[in-house]
């Protein structure tokens, strides 16, 4: 796509993505039917698969010939990342959107061809939506930003997996000591958000393609390290542990995990 | 102090907190000085210290018999809770508000011969104010509100402290096992607020005075059990592992604990 294209799909995107967050949060109140998936603490709720519904079929409306991929089943199975490719999580965050009503995020991302477009992080109640690419650049709201100073891990805080931090699972603990704390947001959005604006040095987790789509875009376009947690490049399409940092702190992370 | 004195000194609490956020606020992009304390990560600022110095000198000029407990030094060495005793935390989550400009809390607490009178976790910018006390109710902000359900464990997140929760100390990672799923927040007044509007069921970390004093009353007062991790009373003067939770979950905590 050329620029006036991706500006296009933007100004589309940004659309629905504050349509669906106005309906939302207007119907926080009423019933929510919860169900859990595949675990007491894995939960889909009404508004999960209607937020999903009303994103898929607007890419459908308007790029009937793209690909998605999406969490709650409106999507497609995606075999490879060839042509338009949308990662779409209407609800990131599950567990605090059930229990808190708050820190959860809705996210798109679009890939062509396997190559960063579009990306989205929109803190839903707080309405802070983070949006760019590497042809427009980053935002928040209305605002053009830059990326995070390039700091050592030792100079910020860390974003960490809970279950994975408490049992060192892939050092993920001893790499969370060596940074300034440790922090568990419950959200890969609201991570990948704090880790673009500079509030955080880094985030792992072990994370689906919809989790972190939006956020590489993001995250690359901001000039920070999106890999796995042995510094390979993502699988756009497979569930793995994802690492997003610094170029500064990337060699101090794969020395922790070394030694 | 009789109902109309508490009110008195409750419009003058929120007049301090009031002033001495704004002027915070407005000068976060001035220059910091950060200096450590104890550790790398036991942070002080000038602010720190300007905001503390500024409260006490409310409470000095306003109550000159009172006696102060507060963090940055600018209290009094207080041995017994006879009397009027205030507790002053000036900026709780200091590593946020360095790292992040946000985050952290601006705490006052005030009790009368041992006893709850009033407390103020302000949320500084989110502009939050969640006060109250026995005589007064709960608020946030302008609104009164309730306390939250007497959930049990497993029905809510549960905030940790992040090296209690990484080691298993005092059993933290078992209990934030048993919950919904483990926060770190990185501010002892922000996990309280947490637990007192329902959006954790729990919160258990290593305090000082200054760290609790404030959402003790306010989460008594919510209805909540705030103990040592052991269940015993609090002692108001001392550094202890302070927990928070609803009646529900102490029993279930305290299971885990013996087991």
């Amino acid at each position: 796509m050329d620029l006036l294209e991706i500006k296009a799909v933007n100004t589309d995107v940004q659309r629905w993505l504050a349509t669906a967050a106005t309906n939302l949060r207007q119907h926080l109140t009423a019933h929510f039917q919860v169900q859990t998936k595949s675990g007491r603490n894995d939960l889909v709720t009404n508004f999960d698969k209607e937020t999903e519904h009303f994103l898929v079929d607007q890419i459908r409306h308007s790029f009937p010939n793209d690909q998605i991929v999406s969490e709650e089943g409106f999507g497609d199975q995606v075999q490879q990342m060839s042509g338009r490719v949308w990662f779409v999580d209407p609800i990131d965050g599950t567990l605090n959107f059930v229990k808190q009503r708050n820190d959860f995020a809705m996210m798109i991302g679009l890939y062509e061809d396997g190559r960063n477009v579009l990306g989205y992080i929109l803190d839903v109640m707080d309405n802070k939506l983070l949006w760019g690419g590497p042809s427009v650049g980053l935002h928040l709201n209305e605002e053009a930003i830059s990326g995070p100073a390039n700091e050592p891990l030792a100079a910020g805080l860390f974003g960490v997996n809970g279950p994975m931090f408490a049992t060192n699972r892939e050092s993920v603990r001893d790499i969370a000591f060596a940074s300034s704390g440790a922090r568990i947001l419950g959200s890969a959005g609201l991570e990948f958000q704090h880790v673009i604006l500079g509030r955080q040095v880094g985030y792992i987790s072990r994370l689906m393609p919809w989790d972190f789509a939006a956020g590489k875009i993001l995250a690359e376009t901001a000039g920070l390290s999106v890999t796995t947690i042995d510094g390979d490049p993502i699988n756009m399409l497979k569930s793995q542990t994802v690492l997003v940092t610094t170029h500064h702190a990337l060699p101090e992370i794969q020395r922790i995990r070394q030694s």
